[in-house]
């Protein structure tokens, strides 16, 4: 149970976000908080959570509350997991090691990013038993891909997450007006010849070039299942037609992901296509969304709305930013039980029995 | 009537919240203003009243307004009583006997809450032969609650509200960033073995757990009409399947309310699920509403929706923060003065004349 | 044609309220701006219009453009008139006498106030052949009430406007913040024995007493048309139930207005229910509006949705505060203006044509 | 590609306007910046933009991006083009010439004003191969009209726009207040006979009078057409009654415009009203649209809902203010590669491929 008087640094999941940015200088901040253009996609991941209710139960004769569940087969002990985030080491010397120690206490499943400051075997070793999965930019030497995947499943990732949805990063206009650039210069700890994706197209005349190497077309999954035998997670999944695609093309599961606002300014709110995406897969495959989750009745009303699970992104690396490994722990305690008490008052023992009458009325 | 001029503390309604939160510490402020987590739902209270509109009628030829109505069969003079709200003497000394001597000299219906700064039995006798109700909360043990509903039928309460929404007190931001906290730390006056709702769930491996002996099942309702003769309406419901639950079990009437925006944030506010619930019950079970009611035309909005009466939480403790009982006695005298203003002006003479042809149509 | 350079005072229609009430000491600003309660309807008749689009017509050939209408058969330069308000030389020595010699001089309607801070017929020579109404507050004596309508027709009054929305005075926050009061203490032009609507009910034991000679139903309008043979024009009906009474007991015209918002906080704007009282009332009786007009744009809609004529209140006074007669001129003329620029925009050079079709969908 | 460091001054398409407004006089940023009356319109225009979501495709494959199409058959390198704006030369020295040369360079499309600095002439010269039109206000003597259309035809303008939305300027208010006024004071590049619109409409007894040479009905484009061989674009059209009237009466084009929200204040915002024009006029005749296009994604937007192209007008003098020609052309590299990020992150390579499944659900 967290306590309020043990850490005040942040009492609340309402003060971590300001706890955080109050301690990083202004390029980190624009990086972290900020989103694609006007940030309108950045906001309405956060304000389509606001238009549901729940529906509180009344003498429902709780007494626990269970939040354990499994994804793709692995059992967590919460239904929330660490999305993949780049260059964790510049918000805490901790850095993804550091989250993968916090996970594992917590019996959190994390995902880490291609672009992690530390080797992804670095975090294995600190992740220990914790489930852990790899996120997978392609990169343009397929060779350079293969090798990572390969070495994903070596170090006891238990799946690849392929992020979809970046043929070349979105304007971000508040990296650029700090001078925060995703350029090479941050050193990743997955190698030298890892890249991150290309910064913007190259105007040549008539034609914008985006990275030539960079093709990616749904037959780059039948390549990676070549490669190897773990499921494959599709994230940046963000309508019904391409959630067919990802079944057909053999994807395991899907994640609901806009990329926390940060590539197509005007693209939907990951929470109002959840329902779309959840239909178009049907019950064989697991859907899980990220952006904008915030508190534990956030997480209710993704799982209400058919999500396996939800990841959290910045608030893991706004923890980190306070507290390294513990502040990530304490985050995870306060979320913890924060959804806890939610399940309680809406009467349900565990997260098997949330369904879609946790809800109110659809949102107009 | 009041006299603007008489007390310039508060001159209107509108003046009482600024007035007392000018007065309070900072913890008491969070405690009082605070809700759960975002605060969705305590904004939602106030803002599901401000949806409606109502319908004012020329020349109706109004010359008297009576607001008395009746109560569970008691007469009272207004169609408003102070909902139980606990720790009154940390507001003023005069605490809930001040409120229950103003009360009585307005006519109005008041609910004292287990977690009273004075004892039930003292209240009783400053509200002398003012209507009142005991709030109760389940206590771990058993005898303990048996105890406290004799104790109330025999100093001469007339319902017991039988609180159902708070397995577990919701996480309550504001509170813990202020360091209040409901712990036991303040007294109460009810007793020494008289315990608050747990604070938060613990975790134990792989569950959280709620006080184990705060299992509170719609059997609870079974064992106290075993207890008392009085009439049970249990307060917290706010779904149409707890308003039926409460009939089947013996409730006398039902009190929808979300504990004040204090429980689960992202419940809905109480006035949007009134219609539901009052549905739900039928003609013969009576239903309530708190939350959210500051003005008068905020009450005929209940009333119309099919409320048989509302309650007041925050307004009762800013006007004792204020002025005491006489700051509580100007506070029913201004919004009886408003109720009255506002049946004139949609020209009713009546309380029972209020119907939903006052309101306009329905918010989309 | 107004000329921005010539009064620095208020360079645009969308200046003149600041300009004014900077100038007024805090009392008076209260009485002028403040509405009911929280003034959810005085916010409400501003945001109506705010609603509606109009429809720009492109190449119309447009020459001219013709303000000129009748109402109740006179004929006026402006489907506007001066709103009746009360006690005019507060804001400016000019009083109401300065406003009559704009109006006249704009060939404007204007309505005045039983309240008038002169006496109806100083007011009346002011006017000169200006078309002129005189509003009528009910007298607790009605010797009072003949006398005020007898002294207004042979001080050639056109039509007599019934104030029906006033049974007693609104909750105004505002007035009683600032210490404002409608009780007397204002000198009314109209002699000693005329008084304002009473302030408040009376609390006696179980009853509010509203002033208990001010009964007024609608049989109020049969024993005017015993006193006179003007046109009789009940002001303050807001339903289609009212509207039909009023056309039942013998008006020629009704005026859609809520009072400024000052009477029933909650009630609705005046322009939505503008269509079901003219729907109500049918093609024979004319349908007037107030509350919330301030730009040519407002008038279009008001008459597109079929509005004989629009009433201006709390503009002229900040006119008035500004500039006197001279201000109200000024006033009338950019409204004027403007009005005949917007008229042209949308293609039609007269009043006459202004149909539904100046305006886009019916807002959700 | 766009280099966020090359130039401090605006690092991001969303810095643009806050930097050029820092460095204009106040009568200058009041006529840039404002609108009409309240500016609802001028509002409105954005905010259309923002009801609508784009839908990110994943994985699409997408390699290069051709943002390349045709206006009135002739090749352009982005379906944006150049609004016609007054006065260039008042924002920077460099004026109309500077912006030609800067979308020649681009290979933007651009239309001048009759109200330009600089001759049209001038303007051509700079042009060089550029493509551009030519906005024609009718001038009260038909002989300078013709004498203008002459003279753009001879200097190689393409088409004729014809501004149908001004018989007379709109009121409005931040003009006004700032002092400015489009009164013959600014000195116009095409000579001296060329005069703005009117001002204000005149007030002479009941009439209000348009420059009375100004009439302007759809029999103008029968007289134009006989003095040029150029195609007619008619701009200002915003309802399906006025695009069928401007096809009826041969223009080759139409652009929705409701003059930047300077002219009919409560008109509605050009992109709510683009889907009936375009249903309106058939698929022979092409449709452009401006106002509040800002971003890639406005422009996808338009193009989705039917839009041939888009102008943009304000975001041209912002440029032109920061850094003449060359702040444009930045300008210009800016939007086209924000436009080629977006178009890859919908999965389309070419303009041709945007329809109307790019976008989500229509908004309520």
């Amino acid at each position: 149970m967290p306590d309020a008087g043990s850490d005040d640094s942040f009492p609340t999941l309402g003060d971590l976000e300001a706890a955080a940015i109050g301690k990083l200088p202004d390029r980190l901040r624009a990086y972290l908080q900020g989103g694609a253009a006007e940030e309108r996609t950045l906001r309405a991941n956060r304000e389509a959570f606001h238009r549901w209710t729940l529906r509180p139960r009344a003498l429902s004769g709780v007494e626990t509350v269970d939040l354990s569940t499994t994804v793709l087969g692995v059992p967590v002990r919460a239904p929330v997991f660490v999305a993949p985030t780049a260059y964790q080491a510049q918000f805490h010397p901790d850095g993804e090691p550091g989250v993968a120690r916090a996970a594992q206490a917590s019996g959190w499943l994390a995902a880490y990013s291609t672009l992690s400051s530390f080797s992804l075997e670095a975090i294995a070793e600190a992740a220990g038993t914790g489930p852990r999965w790899f996120q997978l930019y392609l990169q343009p030497d397929l060779s350079v891909t293969r090798r990572l995947v390969e070495r994903a499943e070596q170090a006891g990732y238990s799946a690849i997450v392929l992020t979809a949805d970046t043929p070349v990063l979105g304007v971000r206009d508040r990296q650029m007006r700090s001078g925060f650039a995703i350029d090479g210069s941050v050193p990743i700890g997955n190698g030298p010849d890892v890249l991150p994706p290309p910064r913007a197209p190259m105007a040549n005349r008539d034609r914008y070039h985006l990275r030539p190497e960079a093709k990616s077309s749904w037959e780059i999954l039948d390549r990676l299942r070549d490669v190897t035998r773990l499921p494959l997670v599709v994230k940046g999944i963000l309508t019904a037609e391409d959630a067919r695609l990802a079944v057909r093309h053999g994807a395991q599961a899907v994640l609901v992901s806009n990329h926390g606002g940060r590539q197509l300014d005007g693209g939907p709110s990951t929470l109002s296509v959840l329902p779309e995406v959840v239909e178009a897969v049907g019950p064989g495959v697991e859907v899980y969304l990220d952006g904008g989750v915030r508190r534990g009745g956030d997480i209710l009303t993704a799982l209400a709305l058919g999500a396996r699970a939800v990841g959290v992104g910045r608030p893991i690396l706004w923890a980190l930013t306070v507290g390294g490994a513990a502040g990530v722990r304490r985050y995870m305690d306060l979320l913890g039980s924060e959804l806890a008490t939610d399940l309680a008052l809406v009467g349900r023992t565990s997260i098997g029995a949330v369904d879609r009458s946790v809800l109110g009325a659809s949102p107009a």
